[in-house]
Order: C-alpha cells, then sequence, then structure tokens
C-alpha cells in the first residue's frame, strides 16, 4: 500500500494542466516525494478525406519546443478543466487545420504517459470535411501535411512515425476503415 | 521563430527526470513561460515466451499513484542518465519479471507526450525467457500477467488495453511475427 501524506503545487501551466508534489509513505515504512501531472485531458483527432487516388489524412509538421525539433503528428489538442469532449474535438479541428467535420466517430482512449501525467487522449475519426477555420494558438507552429492512409500505416510498422498517439490514431482508423493492411 | 530566454530547474525528481521552467519569446513578441520535462528516455519491454496454445506476453497489472488505478501494460522502465540503452533493457526485464532474455530485438522507438516531455521509449522484443529476478523498486506495485498475444491484439483494436506504449509494443511484435490478424 502507498500512502500519500501530502502534497503541494509546483507548476501551473496557465489555465492548463499543473504539477503536483506528492509525499508518499511505502508499504516499508520509507517515504519519498514524487511528482506528478494532473492533466484535463486532450483530443486526438484523425481528419480524413476522400481523394480519387485512396483516403488522406491531414497530418501537421508541428514544432516542438521540448524536443526542439519539427515532428509528424496528428492534430491534437488540450481539453479546458469543464468542456465537453466533442466540443473540444470541434474546436481543435477548426483551430488546427482549418477545417470542420460533419462526424465525429471515438476510436477509444488512451493513457499517454500513466508514469507521470493522469492525462487521457480521446481519440476521434473526422470526416466529411469543409472550411472553417478558426484562429489557433500564437505560440503553436503548424503546417499542415495531407498524406496517404496506406503510407502513414507503413510509417507505423517501421517506427518512421514516432509519435505515440499518432501511430495509433492512424492504426485504429484503418482497422476501423477495414483496410487489409496485414497485420 | 520561437525563442527561449531563459530557464531555471523548477523541481528535479530524484536522479531521474526534472522539470524545467522556460521563458519563451514568440515571433509576435509576446513573451510565455512553458514548463518542459527533461527525461533519460525509458526502455518498453515485450516478454514474449512460445506455448503449446500460442505466444504469450508476460504483461503487468502495474498500480499508478498519479492515476489512482492499477493498470494493464507492459514492462518499462526509465533509463539512467548515462546508462546504455540494451543494458537497461535487459536490467528492467529482471528486475519487472524476473526474467532474462537471449535475445532483444528493437521494434522501434516512440515520442510517448512530445507536448510536455522530451522523453523517447525504445522498445525491445525480448525472447528465450529464463529466470533471473533482479531486486525491484520499492515504490512499485507489480504483478506478472501472462497473457495470449491474439487476445491482447484484440484488446489494442476494442480499447480495453489504454497504455499507448503497450498498444504500440504488442501491434509491432504481432506484425513483426508476421500473424495475420486482419488490420
Amino acid at each position: 500500500m502507498i500512502k500519500r501524506t501530502h502534497f503541494e503545487l509546483l507548476w501551473q501551466q496557465e489555465d492548463s494542466w499543473r504539477l503536483r508534489l506528492d509525499t508518499l509513505q511505502l508499504a516499508n515504512g520509507r517515504t519519498l516525494q514524487k511528482a506528478a501531472v494532473e492533466h484535463p485531458g486532450a483530443v486526438v483527432l484523425v481528419p480524413l478525406q476522400q481523394t480519387a487516388n485512396g483516403p488522406q489524412i491531414l497530418m501537421l509538421h508541428q514544432y516542438r519546443h521540448v524536443l526542439g525539433q519539427t515532428i509528424l503528428e496528428l492534430p491534437a489538442g488540450t481539453r479546458g478543466w469543464d468542456e465537453d469532449w466533442l466540443l473540444c474535438a470541434q474546436r481543435e479541428l477548426r483551430e488546427e487545420t482549418g477545417h470542420r467535420a460533419e462526424t465525429f466517430t471515438p476510436l477509444g482512449q488512451l493513457w499517454p504517459a500513466p508514469g507521470i501525467s493522469d492525462e487521457l487522449m480521446q481519440l476521434y475519426l473526422a470526416e466529411n470535411l469543409s472550411p472553417a477555420p478558426l484562429p489557433g494558438d500564437d505560440d503553436e507552429l503548424i503546417e499542415i501535411v495531407p498524406m496517404f492512409l496506406d503510407e502513414l500505416v507503413e510509417m507505423c510498422w517501421n517506427g518512421r512515425l514516432q509519435d505515440a498517439k499518432s501511430i495509433i490514431g492512424i492504426l485504429r482508423t484503418a482497422r476501423h476503415l477495414n483496410i487489409q493492411t496485414s497485420l
């Protein structure tokens, strides 16, 4: 049994996630301090459009400050603490891709980093897209990159796609659409 | 362009990850403070044993303090800052499952949470297991649960497995072994 005997707030990221410092007492009597991210959750979007050459996903090239590099990933965004999940998905899709979608299909939930953070990610397939931009965050550097789903599935297998939420969103989408890429 | 104008250390988790607070200047002149986790990286293990009824994976039921619940996941562990990746994989396998493996096959790398953390995870398939326990961390509550690979693949698709690193490790393993589960 692990018991929390004390906690304090270490850091609050604007009105979003915060870092809490817990003092824990272990079964053997030892106490330790452990930091934990309290996170409001996030949505991950798979914006899909049909083309003459097969289904395409609107991917992003996004500069990730903490990595110091631009990476390939699905659109995603942090939920407001009291925000409805579907409304969050609709808002983030417009902010990050400039599109709205007629249909949102849930593709399950993820814990990206349960050793450090309680963040829960909700995946959505977004279909029947049309232009409807909203201004994005000014601290995000984003470029939209449409890519074919079959190429992305191959990148999930060969390791060229490294972002965890994106790998799972792409593979669940291919499975949902019943695309017969042999596992 | 986003420029870092200042940084400080907010928290150091024992000799492991630390939280840095960056002051950033955006292209439009606005400055903001953003916290970033500096992480030494981690290994994710897929310990596989052949049985008369098909391949089995040694999964864990692990209590995750930050989630307040026990979850199903692959064995994994944080690397020491200067530790060799393969030595880390060998050590964590013995600590968390009580087994050594004769062969470790890399299955690619992941970023679990690139919005907050620079953590890189290296996946390994671990085969030809034999008992060789090492003492684990006293702050970890772990139970080993052998499960059939085909059942785990199904849990990756239907959403019953929610831990991101585990979903990707299981699916890459099935793909590597060329198990014909239709995607």
